[in-house]
């Protein structure tokens, strides 16, 4: 399993690539895309191409990126909307499995709480992935996101890439429908 | 000029081409990507297909989009910010023109208000392009879109594509510029 964890945005777009040999988590590359301040639909091409590289490059299986959260600011989080986007698609046309973490959450598993700030997390980051320096904010980001997909991941794939109790309710639904498959045969 | 008009959404998503004859406004083709319920990252790489497919189909030079515009929902703003930002990519990967509308604008320009409903500017448009029968809502958002940019672009035209103020402002200053770069030869 190899994760891209991504932080986007619209002029600065981090990520970074981390897999797991047994139980050590080895750093594979990470870069932050500098998008300048031209025209939107511009930078968003340039996003795309940037990013398919690195998923072309690199082939990760899975990808790591903040749920949707609301700032105050409506404008903002329509504008990140833009780049989370793309990323998405990106990440779609590559059929990479897509996991989503909050924001607190990353922190606390990363910095061990969640109200870290970026500097502790990049710091963590260094620490946890034997990084000669911290990396730039936004590629820690994206790094942490991986690392929090990668850390609990273990669990999901004991369950078969499912939660253990998702996974109880779906059979017991199955054993149901086929109950009532058998008390009401299809009429020919 | 062939404008392609585009109404974002993650569900459907809307697309009209018109182009002009004259003071003739011809519609060239229209429709909606049907995009299903599927996960958002696989629904945004499916956008990213079809919409690619009509722009090198149709080769648009222009394209026309509702400005942003804040709804109360910041949810559902920040979800049409992905099929925006898609769309906004397509566009800007074509190199087409990029212009923006404030929806309030479009409906004024198409149905003659700026209150009017979705049923009021198909029926608009049906008239104004002289189509058999009133499209689907959001593929006449979108064709009331081009009809919009290609309504006011003559005046752009006019003007080599700029504001006729703005030009006069921007020679205004080119003015100044020489005048200064006179008095103050550069040194040597």
């Amino acid at each position: 399993m190899l994760v891209l964890g991504i932080d986007p945005g619209t002029r600065r777009f981090g990520w970074g690539l981390v897999k797991k040999q047994g139980t050590r988590l080895i750093h594979v590359a990470h870069g932050v895309i500098a998008l300048g301040d031209g025209p939107l639909h511009l930078r968003l091409a340039a996003l795309e191409v940037q990013l398919s590289a690195v998923v072309e490059t690199y082939k990760p299986t899975h990808a790591s990126v903040e749920g949707l959260f609301f700032a105050k600011d409506a404008q903002a989080t329509a504008k990140l909307g833009h780049a989370r986007g793309v990323a998405l698609m990106v990440a779609g046309r590559a059929r990479l499995e897509l996991f989503e973490y909050p924001p607190a959450r990353v922190k606390l598993q990363v910095a061990g709480s969640g109200r870290a700030d970026k500097t502790q997390v990049a710091s963590m980051i260094r620490v946890l992935l034997s990084l000669p320096e911290a990396p730039a904010a936004d590629a820690a980001d994206a790094l942490a996101l991986a690392v929090t997909h990668l850390q609990r991941a273990p669990f999901l794939e004991a369950a078969g890439g499912e939660h253990p109790l998702a996974k109880a309710i779906r059979e017991a639904k199955q054993r149901v429908a086929v109950r009532r498959n058998v008390s009401r045969p299809k009429p020919v």
